[in-house]
């Protein structure tokens, strides 16, 4: 019987890990938990604490409990600084490798962006780094940043929006801006369904790579015709700033400083997502940049 | 002692279902998951069985472990066939709301493809429905087939890659090849970096709507240009037919069978993939079809 017991603890357990993790961000309530197991609220409450120390341990976020009558868990993703770290390091030693450099300057990172385990941690590190801005969606432009919005999306438990280049008849009425890009100096077009956004929505735009930011600040725009908000900008990767930006503020994984094509060498460091206040947050490990309380005091990732 | 011992086992199982989540398809040794938590290969044993039986359960797959000294241990990403036949049937409702009609006689999908929780049970079913194949990247054509593609990639573990439309000068040298859409009657042009895809690699085309075929061609005939080869082929959203296809064996999630600009209705069913055999796999409620066996028997969603 008292093995029994165990092995229905541990089930239940395993088996509330994954109904947290589905659903990121959901609050399930601590009554209707003890109901579909059949538990007392007490025993789930100390199951929840055993799994808020199991995640957290692995580095992937943690488990929020509000107290009270009303009470629930959610399970809030992240990434623990060392794992964040660790992988960020990983991918600087990628990014670097020679044979990435393209003509023009380019660097080839589509294998990179099709790897759904890089994608997992990206994903992570977006979640943890916007978790206090309360994401509604995230927007993108076809095409290259499209892997990088599901990651964060798969992460965040929210929708993504992919703004086109063309004017696809498919998509209904259309909202449709030019915006100049500011490393090419051409105009640009970008479009979106008129029903793709909902008016006062907070938006996170990412893209895969940061040159000048034309695009960025196209994607503000866009927001801006939608009555929405932009709370947030991530890329991928940052190049080299060139003759400046024209957009501040986005966070990035990684910072390509330099490229010589004909010495054939990267020079990458991590990116300025690691050079942003990096609290102590009331779950322990975890990052976040607190954009909004205007907080930001430098480390770096060998700093505290 | 008791209690601490039993939370002790409890936190290793919740860890170990992250473990094995994290990376779909991966064999984890026995002896090395041993060694990670200190414990004896026994309680590992029946720890991997009690989990294989909570993930059935919830209906998200199973563990399939090896036996003998080099054992070891896998999670297979699928879906049960009570949960696949109520997320379909949803999506059917979702997929025929009137307001979804656009000019044209279009659907407008973009929502659907934007939301994770849909895709993660469209990557489940799409890992139970090629199981068998062994597929070692996934291929889609931009734009909207990229979503769904990340959908599978997330749930089989493998990577994606995207053909664009253009020639992209930051893709390096590549692959173009030209095709007729059998729906416009066009001739369109597809293009792949050429260190894109692997000699020999097992290619799942995947695509947001199918018409005529003429993409899901195009991509078979990219994947020869590679010396690589199409396993199987899977879309979100099957079309009428019209006048006839250019491929067959094409698996869909959802049928769309008329749709009637003027009166302002869609008529859908679930697609091909649910009349495909569907048989008691060794793992139990999942389905799985073996195309490579020949097997397809008829079976519809209520059928046996």
């Amino acid at each position: 019987m008292a093995k029994e017991a165990k092995l229905r603890r541990s089930a239940r357990l395993a088996d509330l890990a994954l109904r947290l993790l589905e659903e990121p961000g959901r609050t399930f309530s601590l009554g209707q938990l003890a109901r579909t197991y059949g538990a007392a609220k007490s025993s789930l409450s100390e199951d929840l604490s055993i799994l808020r120390e199991v995640f957290l341990r692995a580095g992937i976020g943690t488990i929020e409990t509000s107290p009270g009558a009303a009470g629930g868990a959610r399970y809030v993703p992240g990434i623990s600084r060392e794992r964040a770290e660790n992988f960020v390091h990983r991918l600087v030693e990628e990014v670097t490798r020679p044979e990435r450099i393209l003509p023009g300057g380019f660097v080839y990172l589509s294998d990179l962006l099709g790897r759904p385990d890089i994608l997992r941690d990206v994903g992570r590190i977006v979640a943890a780094a916007f978790a206090s801005v309360d994401v509604d969606v995230v927007l993108t432009v076809e095409t290259k940043g499209i892997p990088i919005a599901y990651a964060a999306s798969f992460a965040l438990g929210k929708p993504v929006v992919i703004a086109r280049r063309d004017g696809q008849i498919t998509e209904g009425s259309l909202v449709t801006i030019n915006y100049l890009s500011a490393s090419s100096r051409s105009i640009r077009t970008m479009s979106l369904s008129r029903r793709a956004i909902a008016e006062g929505a907070r938006v996170l735009l990412v893209d895969d790579f940061l040159r000048g930011g034309g695009t960025i600040r196209g994607m503000q725009e866009l927001v801006r015709e939608f009555r929405a908000e932009g709370v947030g900008a991530f890329v991928f990767v940052e190049g080299p700033a060139g003759s400046g930006r024209v957009v501040e503020d986005v966070a990035s994984l990684v910072k390509v400083e330099e490229i010589d094509a004909d010495a054939r060498t990267i020079r990458a460091v991590p990116g300025s997502i690691f050079s942003r206040a990096w609290p102590s947050s009331p779950w322990g490990g975890l990052f976040q940049i607190r954009e909004s309380e205007g907080r930001s005091p430098k480390h770096d990732l060998t700093g505290g």
